[in-house]
């Protein structure tokens, strides 16, 4: 079994360092769009044997040290009572988003085994079909995260409403964020328990925070959730986008390992961060637009950052872009390997 | 006059911290949209008379410490031949982009008294009505933004052109760079002359880059326009947003005064920057969606986080948004004058 990826996220040493990529499994493969143009998304995240399929695709063509499980972030809230929709090229929306008391009131907390069964299915399926040839990473939204496409109806933009609660109503704020902190965990661990080897919380959204208001309404509750699950003994990998400016307050919430963007160099946000975790990242995702020649020479840069110090997991910066070129991801997980071989 | 902005771009002492807003003219005001409803973005930027009322109506209404030049960062590429338009609600739109050598090549260096001589007038005229009452600030996009939006076509989403050319093709990349900061530049001292007592150059989008290629492909060329503005002998502020975590870079480029966004705590951010410069920043612009003494105390705690050190000029960490109610603006104006009263 290929276990680099495990091993780095426990700081061991590793013959050469593990890397996967965020949104690996997407648009940019062809046979992933063999399956999209047959399945709506939300039908692809909630029948198991097409997640696990899309799931695998780039473990396949790739040659990537870990799988993560394809599912969509927000798919706890419908059991919350939110009716989420995929609008075509509009991303999600959800119809009822979270305003007042009573908005906040009705949400529930979900039993994940029952609201999202169909996630535990494609965690079991996809553990048995990659019958151990390299990990499987679940993962959730944040509580931030969650909470601003809740309150903001879909994409937040501005983040008006969400900050307008968080400001405004404060004791409001702290009782959703609470139920949410509350869904995440019992959704990780149920993903922990369907066979989950390793977790993500993806923090997309807060880059849009103020470290002040971060620590205020924010890290209470990424902690909560990190802390929830250090009983299950897994490792938990925390990636905050966009946060680097806040990075202590990152890992002061917790996680085994930090993921960064690329808008820090990799030697100074592990230093921040500490060297009792491990780091995760961090090329800027639009690098794979470059040529391999470029690609092979930004890896090399990132893995000198890194140095020979254990703990270090490669990977974007950010989610892969739709259009990016197969042949350069495949490029790009080969010099990884090659230029990091102790 | 009311000198205190001037004064804290030197680092000298004043009576209050100085305040003015990014994008103080705006819709958010009555007044500005009554006059919106009567001319296109554009007109309102080339009519003189009508660039002078609008930048004027902050400084009356809000009792902000300096008033800014009404006008687009985009004007400056119609002369370098580019067709600029502002499309209902989308923002700028350039219809022809600039891709190639030979688009390179066709760019035109401007005549800023030519090309521009509308954004002069109109600096004359605010200077004329100003009479002195507060000071003047002119303002340019930086190389790197006006080349994001010459090269995307638009507001860039993601880049992904701008970033192929870097590191595709360098050379052209370099050439195209180096005649937009020649065009900043020219276009800023010419602003200079023509009566405006400090500039702002704004790197809106170079959050978009990771340090190692804003050293490589962008700092040259902001230095390049920071360098060349020293002659003139007014203060330059130096905005880059979205670059917290790169602000030793930001600084390295140049500016008397470093702008930076909320993503940050402002001690933090003057401490990275180097106590020789002043500093501009740096309250989230949606806390002015915030009851007023929400704001009365985030505005207490940035102060406290500049401490008693001169050369701290308040501002939001970007632009003000469009729905503010103006009464928070104006609450926002008078808790930082009172509550920085030395």
């Amino acid at each position: 079994m290929n276990d680099r990826f495990l091993r780095a996220c426990r700081r061991e040493e590793v013959d050469c360092t593990p890397v996967w990529l965020m949104r690996q499994a997407g648009r940019y493969m062809e046979e992933y769009m063999a399956i999209r143009r047959r399945y709506s998304f939300l039908e692809m995240c909630k029948i198991p044997e097409v997640a696990c399929e899309v799931t695998l695709q780039p473990v396949e063509k790739l040659g990537v040290d870990a799988a993560i499980l394809f599912a969509d972030i927000l798919l706890p809230v419908e059991g919350m009572g939110l009716k989420l929709e995929f609008a075509k090229d509009e991303g999600p929306v959800i119809h009822n988003p979270v305003r007042t008391e009573k908005d906040v009131e009705n949400l529930r907390i979900i039993d994940p085994e029952e609201d999202t069964g169909y996630v535990m299915a494609a965690i079991a399926l996809i553990r048995r079909e990659l019958a151990g040839k390299v990990p499987l990473i679940g993962f959730s939204g944040a509580p931030f995260t969650l909470a601003s496409y809740m309150i903001e109806g879909g994409g937040p933009r501005d983040y008006k409403n969400c900050k307008k609660m968080m400001w405004q109503a404060p004791d409001l704020w702290h009782r959703l964020m609470k139920k949410i902190a509350k869904v995440v965990l019992l959704y990780l661990k149920a993903q922990i328990k369907a066979g989950a080897q390793a977790v993500q919380m993806f923090d997309s959204w807060v880059g849009a925070l103020s470290p002040e208001d971060y620590r205020e309404y924010v890290l209470p509750y990424s902690r909560y959730v990190l802390e929830g699950l250090k009983e299950e003994g897994v490792p938990v990998i925390h990636f905050a986008n966009n946060a680097s400016s806040m990075l202590e307050l990152v890992a002061e919430a917790g996680g085994d390992v930090i993921g960064v963007d690329w808008r820090i160099d990799l030697d100074k946000a592990w230093e921040r961060i500490g060297y009792d975790r491990a780091i995760q990242g961090n090329l800027d995702p639009m690098a794979l637009f470059a040529p391999p020649k470029v690609i092979r020479e930004k890896v090399k840069r990132i893995l000198e950052r890194a140095g020979n110090r254990p703990g270090h997991i490669f990977n974007l910066g950010h989610g892969i872009h739709k259009e990016t070129p197969v042949e350069n991801v495949i490029a790009l997980v080969e010099a990884v390997h090659e230029l990091s071989r102790r």
